[in-house]
């Protein structure tokens, strides 16, 4: 592990993928967990909010609250338990075996949904972050992608959007900002790809991103 | 609402009820409902983990979490995200339309299960309180027992307890301590009560408590 900015460690075979709604996340996260078989490692593909059964609960309250309100700071507070209880059952005990973790959204998700999106404080967020999940990603794949782009691509499997997904679009040009944010402030770690090219590119340049990554040791 | 110690503010209709399992909270919450209801006061009575049906379910992940370990960091986020919602969905709405709230556990138990009990940085609890609760009882009974003596007293509902339940005398020693040490920070509002008295005599010195606090116009 090395140091990062703000102190916290990020480790080389941790790999995140961040952005919207259909921005190629899942199809990407494929073609890397593919590339890195393909070359006898061993990978652990996982999401967030989620990656534990524990955590897996906890995404069904976060998206299926049962038409219960819920408050920004109750959002931003299970999505860090969530993510506590991934990082010490899934992702650390992988990353000690010396597996590959590739993760479909991780913490910068929360600055940009609960920060960009809610508008909750972004020092209160890398506080938690601080205090209860300790680890980023060696390398995060940002796929930016424009709103409406991303509307159009999951039109056909969001018959019945979640709670997130039902929010308007000005929501998420705030959620797309906060993620380019974080590619602004963390260059050598998110790497940010232009999402509205062809799946057959997006997922090229991304293996390529990531062979390089491993090629050079890590971007540090 | 007045100012208390750490600029969270306090509300004079609002009164929690501490201590380990098998003080006597519940017995004393139906205690303080009836004197005011008998007085022709409108009252809410809750509890936490709980208060809302989200808060209630995030309240069944932490006790019965289905075999899988839960990291103290992950039961620390779940218990503020479950009083977040709490505050704002129950707590909140029954004081401004002038109802008496009376809460079985609140943010003391906090301080005492996950800072005492599993040894969770204070300040970070504290700073959870300040980001996402705001707000404190004004008047918190903090039922006091031995925690043998409470383990005698639970003996017969408990065949099967739930994951905290299920800690061992040293934790419960700790949450003890974690309670007593929130008392002599704060004597104004948290009064200490001798829970190993006579029910009767336990619940009539809360009531007496409750009616001076009354009179007085709140301890502030
Ligand atoms: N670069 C792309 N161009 C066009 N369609 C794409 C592209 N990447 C993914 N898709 C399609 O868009 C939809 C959403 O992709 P997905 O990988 O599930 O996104 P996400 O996981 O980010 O929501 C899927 O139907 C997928 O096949
Ligand atoms: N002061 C007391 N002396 C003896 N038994 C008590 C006293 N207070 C409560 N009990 C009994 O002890 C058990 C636990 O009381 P309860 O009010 O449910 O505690 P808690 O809610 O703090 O767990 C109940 O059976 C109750 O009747
Ligand atoms: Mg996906
Ligand atoms: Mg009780």
């Amino acid at each position: 592990m090395t140091d990062a900015v703000d102190d916290i460690a990020t480790h080389p075979r941790f790999v995140s993928l961040e952005g919207g709604e259909g921005a190629g996340k899942t199809t990407v996260l494929n073609a890397l967990r593919d590339a890195l078989l393909r070359e006898g490692r061993d990978v652990v593909s996982t999401r967030e909010p989620g990656g534990t059964p524990l955590a897996e609960r906890i995404r069904e309250l976060l998206l299926n609250p049962d038409g219960e309100r819920i408050a920004a700071e109750t959002e931003l507070l299970l999505m860090f338990a969530s993510r506590a209880q991934h990082v010490r059952e899934t992702v650390l005990p992988a990353l000690a075996r010396g597996a590959w973790v590739i993760s479909d959204r991780f913490t910068d998700s929360s600055y940009a949904y609960q920060g960009g999106g809610r508008g909750l404080d972004l020092a209160f967020i890398a506080e938690l972050e601080r205090r209860v999940v300790g680890i980023r990603p060696g390398l995060t794949l940002l796929l930016d992608l424009g709103v409406s782009q991303g509307r159009e691509r999951t039109l056909g499997r969001d018959l019945y959007p979640d709670r997130i997904e039902r929010e308007r679009d000005d929501f998420f040009e705030r959620v797309r900002a906060g993620f380019l944010a974080r590619a602004r402030a963390e260059p050598a770690r998110v790497r940010v790809i232009d999402a509205s090219q062809p799946a057959s590119v997006v997922a090229g340049d991304a293996v390529a991103i990531l062979r390089m990554f491993i090629d050079r040791g890590g971007f540090a």
